[in-house]
């Protein structure tokens, strides 16, 4: 049922693509973003609060490689098969986001799929589901978000039903090739279009904090001080 | 990703199902069947509340014909081909057991579904999941039982993964040829391995509970009672 | 692990009480009631919206006797033994308030242990959690709020764990000795230490939305209307 | 904090308007009309299915006039203005639209506002929270859609914040002016700038469906029947 | 919408009200409070379990400052001019008590506010919904309990409603001028009636426990200890 | 109500048993066993994602010791006869695996019941409910495993009805004396009828992960890797 890629134009990550990971890991932050988000009139992009890393320090940027699970009832012929398709043709620079429709009976990711993606070049997950192997995830330092933790495979439980495609993961709907910017705060979304509008907005909104923030401190009432930077 | 059938032999109903069928509409019921399933141990056939019939009196009994579907956030090409094999390959005697993982975002089935499916010889639909049509459901007498109503459409929504498999439908395992039984008290499977006890079993159970019935309306006391039938 | 009743009086209903109950079904209803029990800051007596008559017209008013379930995951010794005996000990006059945790496992009430419970002179229940027969509960006009539906049995999936007790039902505490009324808008609990001030406040609520009401279809402005009879 | 309004020239309906309302109510139905709606890329359009009408022929379309409640725990001074003003101010061809936050604690609407409003010429109700009185607003014929039944009041439970507002009613954002239309199948809400568009489409819908029907109902194959009008 | 202040004497915290706080966060902790008040018959004040810290080691007590959220759908006029005026008016003891109604689309407190609060002497926050910039946050070394985590602003998504009133955060009525303690264990509210008498019971409580602790770790059974002290 | 106890041989853990949970605590983990399980079919056997341990470190094997809780509204004679029963009768080598019907207004466990029952030799505890002073649980050192935290006690909240008989706990049915297996992916139960295969599975699954693992670190393809050993 694979449907022909949504990114047809799929390529690793370049350099330039990798400064700019680089830049908003260090200098941004989801929530910045969010807002730019915000201002640009796309006010979904935000996934739902019970995604969370698996380590605090946890974060990243990179493009969506989408993945679609859906539970099973039975053992499927080669139930592997289109899984270790998709794992395997993972680009350097991408992030994978699987949606799992809200599965609580599944955990479709763990170390050896986490060490396989990141061998291909992967900067990170986002699983809209159950993750198991958790204290290994975190030695290994690769960054995934995820819904719980559950010790179960997915044989019999779930499957990937297609990959490349829009998915909606924890309430936000992913293109393949969308930002997806990833830290403590939750993760976001920014469609590859606004891309540039949204990193200088959020960079301004970042300066603009740093002045309200510093007010704040010294004692300024939040009247005078939303006044002057217009933020809060 | 279609499974081979896991009911290999699948075949139209015969007189003698038919006559089986009939027997049960008219003389047994759902509650008295749960019982004899539980006398045998097998104590999860029975589906959850909020699988409701569309009118009060919708009831049937056939061979469970299974499809599976997953929610989805694109179009994808030939979005009904399956679905399409799926309902004009069903056979007398069969009734529609489609499980969607509980979503509620897709309506996939209705009306025009109906039609097509009793015109091949289903008896009855069972869908976990939303449906829409309703009152033209109900004016064909087509008996449906559903999760809720919703008057969107499928493309886009949702589609089907795979049918002749087992599936989980409203919290109950249902594999394909298992005996379905309809009634406004719910819905519950039978496996076929242990149809012939269930009957037999339910039967003396609704025997018993008519003498049961009779004292209590009499004004007898529950201890006596119980103490004479053995059923509650 | 019975407590002794906290209901230590309890006796069958009188002849003012029948009246009473009468009354209150003829004259009165819920939403009026939970007026006045309002006004005497009594704010949390109306049960959940979630509990809805098996029949459209099932209403009634009587003293509350309640049970308390709770899941099992085997079957004990004598499952039924003290279920048996808080059936038959009820009074003329009660009604059945059944908790269950919110259980949807179990289906602790169906048409046998409404024809004992009638036979004894119930007039009604009201169980938080799942019931069976309903077709059979119907006909015999048995009056019975529920949580919903399903055809299984209580045995080994719940057990009485206590009667004449204290039980939150469908959100609302409710104490043996309540006066429990039931109509198509809900369920609500009167303490008996209010009782007489509740009637009449109710019946005075009853008039003035009669004069409202009339004014109202006449075409006023609510604003007058609600000026004039302070109802709303 | 009341805003100003959305829709600054709201007026009765016109009898263009009322022309309009019936031929949705007679000719077409929601279904069609999501399925319009999709086909133009709107498709969150239609209310989750929760949302119920209290009877079971209750139909009808109408301008939005959106009212938005919040839940308190304390009893404001004049808790009564705004509701009043909002319903007071009602026009011929409008229909509530009130949302709660999905409020289980507050029953916001019931006779005495259906009757007012009815007064003002509303055509139905969409309220997103519990209503009470529902016997006598199925009488007196009020068509009224909720997610839920419960006889409390709203005094000291709930308050309207706003009216006139975008609101979201059940999973649909609805602003002032929406033409609603709502059936047994649900309720769904049509932007006034594809109005026309929509209606046109939907029309065409309901004479395909009428053919496929036909040809099903005669025992044609859903693959052929869909090969030749493309609904399904 | 606001209504007059319920506490109508609020003063900035005095010497003794710091002394107490101090007394309560060294030597007292929210499960001997619980105690405390279910002793009194107060037994719904402790917040449900979904109301966490952000940092592990977070606890504080203060004097309840309500804010009341409500979800929007537009951005209204002034979108912040009640929440700033609010935040602004914050008394030096005060600790933040604010509900959303559960609100899972609005993030409305964060670090801003949090620096804001601060400056104005409050010694921590209760968000019954969302928050953002969570690590900076954790490294200002504000405490600050929340329901979860998402990056969004409030803007468009949210607005205060009214301050200075009941609400229900999690589960508990909390009144303006509550103690508030909260700590690792959750969140407790202590009406300012009953304060000194649960101060007294919590501290005896806290020596009855350091007592059966001792000895149950010496390895005596349950039975002589509960003999003994009374306590679990 | 106690029924007689299901593992009518209880007895302290030997020196074997002691030998066999080291061995499982420091060589395997649960998702490994879990695996093994799946293997025999056995597939229900782990806990839902909501039990999460106290400490991240916490983990433990031991032999089930069952507890089931209800709620209750109201404080029952002798409150605690029957839990201090239960505590004191446990056994070396036995963990503690509470139900309470998923409950989220009691917290039946704490510092107190951590420290008695591990006096008597438990190893750890399961709660599939709320609990208490877990800050004084972290110091010393014994792992509980919990679906929530909250500061309140168990008197009139809940009470034990049984022990020692089968349980829900978070979505798995547990037997007393399962081997329980927890940490940080969750919890298992394996029946003691399978336990030497499942162990002798588990240690033969760890191993080919390892060299799957190291394949994939050194940038083996994931296709390869799954050839060669067949696990993911």
């Amino acid at each position: 049922m694979l449907s022909e890629s949504i990114r047809p134009s799929r390529t690793p990550a370049t350099e330039a693509d990798l400064k700019l990971f680089k830049l908003i890991e260090d200098q941004l932050y989801t929530a910045a973003i969010s807002d730019a988000l915000d201002e640009l009139g796309y006010r979904s992009q935000a996934m739902r609060e019970f995604i969370r890393p698996l380590s605090p320090d946890d974060r990243f940027a990179g493009w969506a490689r989408t993945l679609s699970y859906a539970d099973v009832f039975h053992i499927p012929p080669a139930p592997y098969a289109t899984e270790i398709e998709a794992i395997d043709s993972i680009l350097p620079g991408e992030v994978i986001v699987a949606s799992t429709a809200g599965s609580v009976q599944n955990a479709p990711w763990g170390e050896l799929l986490s060490t396989a993606a990141r061998a291909r070049g992967a900067r990170g997950a986002v699983i809209d589901g159950l993750v198991r192997d958790v204290k290994k995830i975190q030695c290994m330092g690769f960054p995934v978000f995820a819904r719980g933790i559950k010790p179960v495979d997915s044989k019999g439980r779930g499957t990937i039903i297609d990959y490349n495609v829009p998915v909606e993961c924890a309430g936000a709907r992913i293109s393949p090739g969308d930002l997806i910017v990833a830290d403590y705060d939750g993760v976001i979304a920014v469609p590859s279009e606004i891309l540039p509008s949204v990193i200088q907005m959020a960079s301004e909104k970042v300066a603009k904090e740093n002045g309200s923030r510093a007010e704040l401190m010294a004692g300024a009432y939040l009247k005078d001080v939303f006044a002057k930077y217009g933020v809060l």
